[in-house]
């Protein structure tokens, strides 16, 4: 099941520098993983923004909530989510 | 060079039956060639709305709205288009 | 899975009165099959809106599009969808 | 009487831990004991959001503002509420 | 039990004007009423706006929501409910 | 002449709690003069906000200005303005 | 007593072009009228909008009301009403 | 040429108190000096606002821009520019 | 004087087709002659949109409300206007 | 291919005076040499704001990313991004 995530992130200017470089290299390990899972299927970064939107495929709302919660930088984030399904005029749909 | 677009379609109701019909036809038709092309990279429907959610990998911007111009529902949608670029957590960025 | 879902009616006042008369109650009918399966399982009106706040039980989002998509007066409505899972304070949660 | 409560729960970075751990633990407390006297008829949580959707069965609209003003958390919430009434196709209006 | 409301009119120009004549003579015979009930407390016509401001005291939102839906012009109005609470400052808490 | 006035009032986490008193307990003083004096003709909490919603009776909108101006929590404040007018459905317009 | 009033035109389309004709020249004619009597003492067409940014010198509000219900395109309009007073930094106030 | 500005005005709280007192009284000095000069031509406060609206005569959009640049609580303020021209209806175009 | 100008186009479905032809072209020359005079010195349109975004270089903010309120499309137009000046980084003020 | 960028700056107060210093110069210095490049094409300061708004030509929307992410004002900078293509209507399409 597919849901659509944009993720706007604000760390705080004061926040300690090392624990700063924690926060962004453990996100960005768990990214990555999800991604190598096939959990988190698409990553983009928003030009000129300190977001991205994503595309994850989880097996329901509430494994989504999980992952998102547990993001390192959750508690910096703007995010909104956007249930998607198969468009009829997809490729998927018209084989 | 990647784009998103989400498309909200609202096809207005005194639209001859006959030319609504076409309209979403041909519609679908480009949109199959699209992405067949290589171009519609994405094209997803949003849960409980008439609108989709698209990401178009082309050679520039001009290009872009040539695609969006020329749809035949283009007249009655709204459009948002947001650049993307590579996030550096992407998988693709960590080979 | 639980989405929560507000929708916002506006029947075009041109809109033949038999015709109206005919979608309003197969959306009902539609409206009570739905609840008697247990997938619509909340509904209630907004006091002083012509609109509806429900909350639904579906296998995936997907199911949840087909639903809202093919409602009699779907394609008069304002749809607004917010995923929903379970609080670590319900009691659900705390047994 | 049924009121829809939206509350989004900011808590400042800068609030002592231990008054964080005492107001969130003595906040659950207290939504259990709603619940259990069935008053908080319904607590979900909003996916990827620290917020929750709630729905309160209350005398009087006086007794819903006691009730949210007493809440450990108010001062870090923001509240919408949306008065609700029986829906005319709700099962409990068509038996 | 006291509702703050807000109805902002928008009669369309098309209506028949007859139609118009009474909708607009019943909806006043209705005012005055509710107004001598002592149900709608308080009526003040917004300064340069088609548009009322309105205070209803009543048992339940759900009477309040009988009242509004069959107000002779609420096909026609946007409402804005507030519920409405005694003010610790009030001179009715300050005896 | 009557203007309805909302007030949402938001007090710094950091003021000083004695000051924060002092504030509150003034702000409660005058009010209760001022609806004494028949100048504040009515003053509501809103359900669950720290907010009013308040009638004032004043002899120019520079007397308005004034008593808004000189309230103890009035840098702490966000105030809308609303001028009103009797309404013809009124009972005072149709004795 | 000071209101600035910002009024946006919205002539329909398919109003009748002898009343529009009519209605514009009886309103510039009541402009003109309220200008020459000191009541409508300043009136600017804001630059590429069929707006007009005015302030208005009346007694009360009630007054203020008045006028704008009955200005011949009021129905065309939207209108958005300040209370203005005098700025303890202006040259009134410095004499 | 005549533009229209609004000014919020926000202070921080934690700004120095003589600070403070010198910015307001220079900003003061300088308002009533562009008000002798002709170039300040209005100068409002907006009831129950830390607000002004005003209008400008200047030779240019960089001579206003210069002017409010150089205000001394610039820093602190929010501002809107709304360009004006001479209104078809207004006196000075009906001598 | 430069102006920034943003123009989204709306023509309605119902307008005569000849009309619409007629007013096109008549839109078009008459932003080429603009052009040609040093007036309308940036003509872009936007991406997916029937939008353009200008800058005009006009002696006064009364002549750029002269250019806008007698483009033909005007009527169908929503304009939304930014006054610029010389940005200090800019060549042009490092020379 | 052309972007249009709005950016806002928002220097924190708290900011170390030598640090801000030293952004403004180097962002200075960057904003001359990706004109003096052909990059940032355009560079105009908005009136009374503390904002440009912006042309860049780029080949593609990643070099635009780049090149903002790494402007030293970015940090405290809201961006706005535009595509732009030729209108039909420019000179350059009409020679």
């Amino acid at each position: 099941m597919l849901f659509h995530v944009r993720m706007d992130v604000a760390i705080p200017r004061d926040l300690d520098p090392d624990e700063r470089t924690r926060l962004v290299s453990t996100e960005k390990a768990r990214a990555l993983d999800l991604q190598r899972q096939g959990t988190w299927v698409h990553l983009w970064r928003v030009v000129g923004q300190y977001s991205n939107i994503s595309v994850f495929d989880v097996d329901s709302s509430d494994a989504l909530h999980d992952i998102l919660w547990n993001l390192p930088l959750f508690p910096f984030m703007t995010v909104q989510i956007t249930p998607l399904t198969e468009h009829p005029s997809a490729l998927s749909a018209n084989p």
